[in-house]
């Protein structure tokens, strides 16, 4: 599935919000963008150096810089932006914008190390040019994914849905598995389905492990009675999938039943709470009352989502801390969770697209309770 | 193989250089390390979201934050330091340095954005604490390994062979296989043998993509006559492997053997050149004089080789604007390479380490030019 994603269109709304922002002293003449995501976000260029610039005013004004090992990548990647070729992009980038004219010059205040700023600044030292840290700006874009963005991690999730669909098949969650040979085989299956990559490390966490929210496969081996939590994800494209399931292995307890009834009450609660506007903390409270009201809050120790894209964490984040609203065309995660220490823990997550009506389903695995 | 690092070790190492630093104003009191490798050498702790506080003069006054999913991984890893449980792991452990009195608060200034400066200094502001941003410092300990940390990097570099062999042995290199073909069946051999994870995207580049340095494999299809580059390595404990060795297919060019016996020379050298104290700058031209001699230096786009450890790119750097001396103790690479647009490209490249005699060679793959 060959996507070709706007490129120019998304420099060019950033380009409109960079002569919207009123920070002190008026908008900025450029913006030099490092974050290596958000310049692949703009130009679609996935080598490991590199940054763009973006003139407020003129798109003919807009460079990448790369150094000399992409050379060429960068022209079959970007081949509508002029290339400028220099180990340390930033520098060279500013070192354009000053000559272009430019008088206030933004960069990415959360992309742009303390250290990396003091060279800059030793750089302009006496010419007639600002440098202003901003934050969060391409990130802010990137919340609301276009139709490409979404087919490609659609087709992440649905290589997630049939690599983990595929390991149940072949027997492999059974008493006798270690969690690390479940993880080596269901990310086997994400390859082999034609994903570029696995979206993060496989959690596969069994018995008393899947209280560990975030567990690293170890040797331990799967037993009848367990609880076995799966989250993992495949990359389509530079575009993340998440999911989460948790089965019980052999035969289930009662509180193993409760607990997961519990979570997916909460997780469908999330779910329907996913409309555009909603206030982020809102969303996370419509699945964290659930858990409260059942007396498990201290249980659930972290927040119901976050946003999946070129990053498999990136905005919007959902949880109690959250600030701002949800737009329509976010690709978010919903994933509450309950943990009890000692004994073994629950959580169930689904990928979704915020839409007008009733959000979009990605991952579409069953997640009725099920016994292995 | 289990290893114990000695990471209090690590942390007391630390400490000392602390206080020689003679920073304006005299040594710091306190330093918070917030890049998550630097945490991990100095605590074992592999979360992702973490930061450690090094108490200048009282080992009893370390301590490492992180948030509430780790709550049972930090007891796990870290057994032996304080654990603050809180989200935002530096603003903690800076007010935690703040109640034991400390004035002069060193962060990592290649690990800490511009915008979690601002944060910080909000977060003190009017308070009796003066926060200075370092440079540098942890990655500086981390150049000399320890045996335990040679013996993962050995073990990385041992699944690289055997790797490589076998798809050798399993015909996959020959003409018909795709790059990507070629790519995912090493990476599965390396998993298959034992390793933790691979060290990086592996490069498999055949033909004229043989001349791009990075190249990130394709569906093209190897064929008789080409030069085949693969690059790739192995992480083993979090330690990395990386080595690259270029075979010809079916029949070798003149030129292909010319370049291939240049390049061989250039790595002899630039191996001969390892000697404990010997300028990085004077290691660099050793390789690059050869090339340079035979006509071939523009070329040669890359500088000769990096640090390997819990990084696959880690200090030192050898290359032209390279600066300092090579320590006794350091792993790195040396991968000199030439590369003819739209023809190919050579690059051989092995990790070793620095020792008082010979440097040891930790990748063992024959480099004697093979046509397979």
């Amino acid at each position: 599935m060959p996507i070709i994603h706007d490129t120019a269109g998304r420099r060019d709304r950033l380009r409109n919000l960079l002569r919207e922002r009123s920070d002190a002293g008026g908008p900025v003449s450029a913006f030099i963008v490092s974050d290596l995501v958000n310049v692949r976000y703009l130009t679609g260029f996935t080598g490991s150096n590199a940054a763009v610039l973006i003139d407020a005013e003129d798109p003919a004004g807009d460079r990448i810089a790369t150094d000399g090992r992409y050379l060429t990548q960068v022209a079959a990647q970007v081949p509508d932006l002029e290339a400028v070729i220099e180990r340390a992009c930033v520098p060279a980038l500013l070192e354009r914008a000053r000559t272009a004219g430019a008088g206030r010059v933004g960069f990415e205040a959360d992309a742009v190390t303390v250290a990396s700023l003091r060279a800059l600044e030793k750089s302009v030292d006496g010419a007639p040019v600002e440098l202003l840290g901003l934050t969060g700006v391409v990130q802010g874009l990137r919340e609301v994914k276009d139709a490409g963005e979404v087919a490609l991690i659609r087709a992440a999730c649905a290589i997630g849905d049939a690599a983990l669909a595929q390991i149940i098949a072949d027997g492999v969650l059974r008493a006798g598995t270690t969690e690390r040979e479940a993880a080596r085989a269901l990310e086997f299956a994400v390859y082999r389905l034609g994903a570029d990559g696995i979206a993060f490390e496989t959690i596969v966490a069994a018995g008393a492990h899947s209280a560990i929210p975030h567990h690293r496969p170890t040797g331990a081996v799967l037993a009848d009675g367990d609880l076995v939590k799966i989250d993992f994800g495949a990359v389509v494209g530079g575009y993340h999938s998440d999911m989460t399931r948790t089965f019980v292995l052999g035969r289930a307890a009662d509180w193993q039943r409760e607990i997961y009834e519990l979570v997916a009450r909460a997780q469908a609660a999330g779910r329907a709470a996913l409309r555009p506007g909603a206030d982020l903390r809102a969303v996370d409270a419509a699945a964290r009352d659930v858990i409260d009201a059942a007396g498990h809050g201290e249980h659930y120790v972290h927040g119901l989502g976050h946003g999946v894209g070129l990053q498999i964490h990136e905005a919007p984040g959902i949880g109690k801390l959250a600030a701002g609203t949800l737009p329509c065309g976010a690709a978010v995660t919903v994933e509450p969770g309950v943990y009890l220490p000692g004994w073994g823990g629950v959580r169930i997550e689904d990928t979704l697209v915020v839409s007008d009506g009733e959000p979009e389903l990605l991952t579409t695995t069953d997640k009725t309770f099920t016994v292995l």
